[in-house]
């Protein structure tokens, strides 16, 4: 009989969010799981490690039967800290999420929850990071949980390419609003920041970083078109951030 | 008369690196100059932003003649607070760096230096990242800074295309020992980590992270190889991590 393949689960909104226990359950079924997830919320941590600290492990008791640590850093950490320390080997799987909060578009480069799956594609492992667009610790997960499961069954039967993880987004709402799952391209959009402006007890200026996601990207081909109109969006993501189709013209360059 | 382009510089290794010192200086003869800078080391911090805390932003005099400001958040906080918050428009160019140490090949995603660039480029301002392969405090930055006033200069005149930024590498040595200049596409490698585990007074555990740069990737097409045979790398970098080419095989997998 073929050995159940080992899942390493991550997330950003720390071992204490409702997510990472949807997530849980969800891969349950599919192998024997370690969870390494940050012990207070990372979000936004995008692809940071930490170097100029040193790390903190602690085995924790948090999911019934399941191995599962907490790590003082950052979600990346916690991937490296679980290959490098715990496992001493790679995963079959990766699994991060499920976020509180949309990681479609752009967002991505900011998401502690997909840059711990880009760590994973990095490292040779398949990988895939889930978001929900709905922010709120209470977030109802049922229709998240059921295709994370659902996605990471085809991920262990079917294999993710090497150097591509996959960046899946789920609709807020009930399972029967979702009309499906769309294989996307990541769409164009920045966030229109603005900076809320405070003095604190003592006369100094303090700022909080607020603002609008604005997207100009028309495309029916984005993951943001996909959300918009209640699919699950599935990005394949990949770590070479070259332009490939501008070196030829920088080579036009003189030096 | 043209009005003098604004050029807005940041780095990650602090407002009292060597490095950005150094490029201020090469880019005093070419435009106006704003420097937003963190307060602190912020090496390995990646595409990272600051929503947990407020933010701190703080008028320095550093740089004779030019406006300064420090940041207490991450390179990528400190570009969304120069243009949401002082400049309150765009730069004409913005320049990260010089960054003590190699950003070349899968390093571009956990640099502190190039997400800032990156979050340019997301910004749609012309943006280069420069780093010198040399980590010391004290590094020689006089070929660094020669190829940043080069490069700078013809991302001025000649542009760079929406949505790219620059991944500019610098060998270490004198300018003498440098080729010249490749336009190269991202080396693959990675981290081949290992923790350093300690124990500290109270008998807990901890870990510090070390590692060796990996890689397999032989193509001397890549940055790393145009390092090694001492040419500065330039590598265009889009913050489009979609992995086109794996779309329609993913529409293979059945839902």
């Amino acid at each position: 009989m073929a050995e159940k393949p080992l899942i390493l689960i991550t997330n950003d909104d720390s071992i204490q969010a409702k997510g990472i226990a949807n997530l849980v359950e969800a891969m349950r079924p599919l192998g024997d799981l370690l969870v390494v997830a940050p012990d207070k919320p990372q979000s936004g941590m995008g692809h940071a490690i930490t170097i100029n600290h040193p790390l903190r492990l602690k085995k924790v008791s948090v999911f019934e039967g399941i191995d599962s640590y907490t790590c003082s850093g950052t979600p990346v950490d916690c991937v490296k800290l679980a290959i490098y320390e715990i496992i001493k080997g790679r995963p079959t799987l990766l699994v991060s999420g499920i976020n509180h909060g949309s990681n479609a578009a752009t967002n991505v480069l900011y998401s502690g929850t997909m840059s711990a799956a880009v760590e994973g594609a990095i490292e040779g492992i398949p990988s895939i990071g889930f978001s929900l667009l709905d922010h709120h610790s209470g977030a109802d997960f049922e229709a998240a949980a059921h295709y994370a499961g659902e996605i990471a069954k085809r991920a262990l039967s079917q294999g993710i390419q090497k150097g591509v993880c996959l960046n899946v987004n789920i609709p807020k709402g009930r399972p029967e609003v979702i009309q499906g799952v769309k294989i996307c391209r990541q769409g164009t959009a920045f966030w229109e920041d603005s900076f809320d402006k405070r003095t604190d007890p003592f006369g100094v200026d303090y700022f909080w970083l607020t603002g609008d996601f604005n997207s100009t990207d028309k495309g029916e081909d984005t993951d943001m078109w996909a959300l918009e109109n209640n699919y699950v969006s599935v990005v394949p993501t990949q770590f070479d951030m070259t332009a490939h189709h501008l070196i030829s013209s920088l080579n036009e360059w003189e030096f």
